[in-house]
């Protein structure tokens, strides 16, 4: 919608304030709705799927309606067409497991509470017709009761909790319900059916057309998280350690930088997703009993690696804001030692990241764990120069130390991908077991070798100290 | 149930083998059934208002079943009934926030659905008795896509969700449903007031007896929060940097060494309760307006302040390992004045807690945490003694930095709870203000004084190194 008033507004009689203030409300409603088309686009573009998604939704909504709609005009009866739409709607949700995980509860659910709900009514006609009513009541009160209460369980919550709803909503509507019994086992049969029928079309459309498996998007958004993390270690060891200190860049908003954030928010939606695998068929190269818990065990571990970048993002910035900084001996030692440990533990966590992309055992990771820890063990031996101000010293240790346990944070996450592998019989999983034990026999020491080689290159290994055994003296 | 076969199983004439396993499958459903009664028991002594809640749900839900149950008796008619259960049994939630919302929602999408409805039915009827369903189908599937799009928005999403559902349903039904206009009409009007009656009863329910608020229930969370990193602090200060290296007591596993965890994974239900406490009514002493965003800041810092705890308990157990820490003068001063910074900062968040909690602006914890820095600051300038490792210099340097980055996080955690004080008005928020800015002058300057007179007694400042200007030399 074009702000058409926008010229020859000095032609109109009007005063210039007030052509002003419509012109400028205009402008306002103008940027508004370009904002939220520009917000929309950029939602459809991000993510294809949702606009499949949302054209699926309607497509399913349009056949069952349309279909029990010519089905009405002949029969005379609109209900059934109210719990078909009624459960498309309600059913259907993004991703396939979702859509099967409400379908299954609903279904399952309708039929035991309706069950249920005829066994309460035949109870409760025996205390004759005032007792009934009473009796009912009571009966809806206390099932209510109980299984509003059971949604407090976890598991529960986890699996059930749209089964305990719909077990309520049929239970107490059919024993609530005015109709004799007779009547209510054609109604309930006809309304079971329609509703079958609903969530049969549901998970139809969610698992035949363009769908979107929870389990892949966990099994991509944990590879994608492992991905985001390496290019923080990446991005730290090139743009900060390999630097010096005159030619640090302005590190402050790089994009790599603040990734770890997105990991650090993702736990919630590991979870649901996680939930919702679980309901899934067996599809592409998952199983039906692929192990998705042990997604969420990497991603625990991944956000444990998330945190220490954290703690590592705040003492980047923390140096380069520091005045008392100089380009001594001993912080270019410790800058080479810890941008050898980035670079190899990055690329430990992107090799990690695309074994699980590729669904093969990630055998070139403890290669460079192998590596970073290796030079890791160096820096314990590193001692401070003579023109090393004690802050100094004390900022890199940190830096070293945060990124040791980085690194072995990512020796946890590698194990756990290894099980996964293990675990979803990934190809070629015996040998990457074997791989991770003898890490520094075999393909994987030549990296050991040359990159520790590397390293003594950068260091001055004969410096005084390390002859010393590595004990600091000062100059009592 | 007890498992009543348990004794003189010999007597029968069954085999052994037979009994045994009898008795043990017996023995596991009681185990089993034992433990699930644990479990509900625990739920409901952890928080006797699920009880409540479960109470509450089944009694709305009976007194509504009843009610259209006698009048559905009176009038033949089954169809209200429904709609009052549905309504009732799906819009109630746990916390009052969530049930407003759901209502709200359900309401006021099916009056707009509802009206667009009827529209679409009088335009569509333009076009004649074959174009008509053609056309309806064409609407719905129009508007069902758009509306699923939208519910990608994640401020839709996080507000209007349920509404767009319900939008989607109405309309679907509204629209296909085969009844001539006139009817629809008188039937709109009667399902509106049946599902408006329901959402009254539901909203009444959990408004008037025993609420549960969504914004107390945030408060409350974001305070507790602060308390576990508070005790967190205090006891790493107490069991630990306050004990000599020999007097360790296994830490391993003690309840304040991993609360930081429950704080890191609390994000999503902060954010679920912030968006329902939005809906609520004033109540108590929070208004409608109440900055319930300004709770998620504090929180996200809170995590911030987490992820460093996490690092420094990693820490924690590697010194508990370790085999290269001796006792040394080093070692005793940073330890020293890190028993002093986790005290102080401890005291702080606990302040900070204490002061959401009472709804007071906080005004000692800019005290402590001026302390915190204080002795902070103090670490800079220590050097390692004679006798010292580089891995203890290292090890030792690492937390005494993290400590640091973790007075620092509670810093802006406080400048957050003093905003939360002044948008929110906290009594005396304008005195709360003032005693940030200055937290050295006045009442404040007593701690200060005092903590450092400690701690200059603690630490040898006397140290040689402190008075070459914190510049360390090496025997070289």
């Amino acid at each position: 919608m074009e702000a058409a008033p926008r010229t020859s507004n000095e032609k109109a009689g009007v005063t210039p304030l007030l052509t002003f203030s419509i012109l400028s409300s205009f402008l306002k409603i103008h940027d508004k709705m370009k904002a939220a088309a520009m917000t929309l686009k950029k939602l459809a573009v991000d993510d294809p799927r949702r606009v499949r998604h949302s054209l699926k939704v309607g497509l399913t909504l349009t056949v069952i309606s349309v279909f029990y709609y010519v089905k009405a005009l002949y029969s005379g009866l609109g209900q059934s067409t109210m719990w078909a739409v009624l459960t498309v709607v309600v059913v259907t949700e993004y991703t396939a497991g979702a859509t099967l995980y409400k379908g299954l509860n609903r279904v399952i659910a309708t039929l035991l509470a309706g069950a249920l709900g005829l066994g309460a009514h035949r109870l409760a006609a025996l205390a004759g017709n005032d007792g009934k009513s009473v009796l009912l009541g009571v009966f809806v009160f206390l099932l209510a009761a109980m299984v509003t209460f059971s949604r407090f369980v976890p598991e529960i919550k986890a699996r059930y909790d749209y089964g305990a709803t719909i077990f309520i909503l049929t239970f107490s509507l059919v024993s609530v319900s005015g109709y004799r019994v007779e009547e209510l086992i054609g109604l309930a049969h006809h309304r079971l059916s329609t509703v079958a029928i609903g969530v049969a079309a549901c998970m139809a459309t969610s698992i035949a057309i363009f769908p979107v498996w929870a389990g892949e998007e966990l099994h991509n958004l944990v590879a994608s998280n492992l991905d985001t993390l390496a290019s923080f270690l990446e991005g730290v060891g090139k743009e900060y350690f390999e630097q010096k200190l005159e030619s640090h860049k302005n590190l402050e908003g790089a994009s790599f930088l603040i990734g770890y954030k997105s990991v650090l928010n993702s736990k919630a939606m590991e979870d649901s997703l996680a939930n919702f695998a679980r309901w899934e068929p067996g599809h592409g190269q998952f199983g039906f009993r692929h192990p998705w818990k042990q997604y969420l065990k990497i991603g625990a571990l991944a956000r444990q690696c998330a945190c220490s970048m954290q703690s590592l993002n705040g003492f980047i910035s923390a140096t380069e804001k520091s005045e008392a900084l100089t380009n001594s001996e001993f912080q270019q030692n410790i800058k080479t030692a810890c941008a050898v440990m980035c670079s190899e533990s990055g690329k430990a966590l992107a090799e990690l990241a695309s074994a699980i992309r590729d669904m093969r055992p990630p055998t070139a990771a403890a290669g460079h764990l192998g590596n970073a820890a290796t030079v890791g063990s160096q820096v314990k031996m590193m001692g401070p120069s003579e023109t090393t101000t004690v802050e100094e010293v004390l900022l890199y240790a940190t830096m070293a130390n945060l990124l040791l346990e980085i690194v072995h944070g990512a020796k946890h996450v590698a194990d756990a991908v290894v099980q996964l592998a293990n675990m979803a019989k990934f190809k070629h999983a015996e040998e990457a077991k074997s791989g991770v034990a003898k890490h520094n026999g075999d393909g994987e020491s030549l990296h050991v070798v040359i990159d520790t080689k590397l390293l003594f290159n950068y260091l001055s290994f004969d410096h005084p100290l390390n002859q010393q055994g590595g004990v600091l003296h000062n100059t009592k």
